[in-house]
């Protein structure tokens, strides 16, 4: 019997999933999965209020679960699904981790990574996918500001 | 009897220190301390072998330290000092926290966040200054790749 093949929307639904917890928590609603070999090998979500921590995005703590599991610091076989277009930090640890592919949802238009050179940030063997899911991602941001507001 | 305040020389001293430690660990030698009100209130190195982990930089776990003793993720009352310039993942993390001023050592010609635009990553109130101690900040690292070749 063969094994399944997931899609993209697969993952990123499983993302969406860990930004609903984020959101339930009163964090700023952002989740992340990482994909090994077709498995699921760590979930995050944000957790910097409960935490204190601006380090705590959902992507820094899927980088350190993933690589506590694999016990490596390199995640080059490894998909990185995010709710949210990455920022500065949490692209410049996707880039030492040297991920295979990042998958991102909705763009985040004030802190994302594209605003500086997503090139010069990332490593170069680091394919990018933006947009899958993008407004069931956008929707829990979108949502989670106005209640704020 | 007034207090002494103490000189950006004096607290890379104490960076030094922290990066002479990941020296002996076999770490890429790069040390941080953070000082709030004149006094240190947290110490770090480079872990990120140690951890199996990229995002265990000295900075990242200096910031998640001093949050923690400070109960607050904003360190905008800190100081950072660094051995060595910050690169675009803790540049971030360095925003995010919004510290007062960014104080490195040695330069980081390839990793460095200067080969961005500093402007755009940093908070635009963290005052930045480069160079203290640049050459005892600078010959940990040279020593450490020296050896590895």
């Amino acid at each position: 019997m063969e094994s399944t093949v997931f899609s993209d929307e697969y993952f990123m639904q499983e993302a969406i999933k860990e930004a609903k917890k984020a959101f339930d928590a009163d964090e700023v609603p952002v989740g992340a999965v990482i994909v090994c070999n077709n498995k699921i090998i760590a979930r995050a979500h944000n957790l910097t209020e409960r935490l204190n921590d601006v380090t705590a995005h959902a992507e820094m703590q899927a980088i350190t679960s993933a690589s506590n599991f694999l016990n490596g610091k390199y995640l080059d076989g490894c998909i990185l699904y995010v709710t949210l277009e990455p920022c500065v930090m949490c692209a410049g640890a996707i880039a030492w981790a040297q991920f295979s592919k990042l998958v991102y949802g909705a763009s985040d238009t004030k802190r994302g990574f594209n605003l500086l050179s997503e090139k010069k940030i990332l490593h170069p063997k680091t394919e990018i996918i933006s947009g899958i899911l993008k407004e069931e991602c956008a929707v829990l941001i979108k949502t989670f500001f106005q209640q704020k507001r």
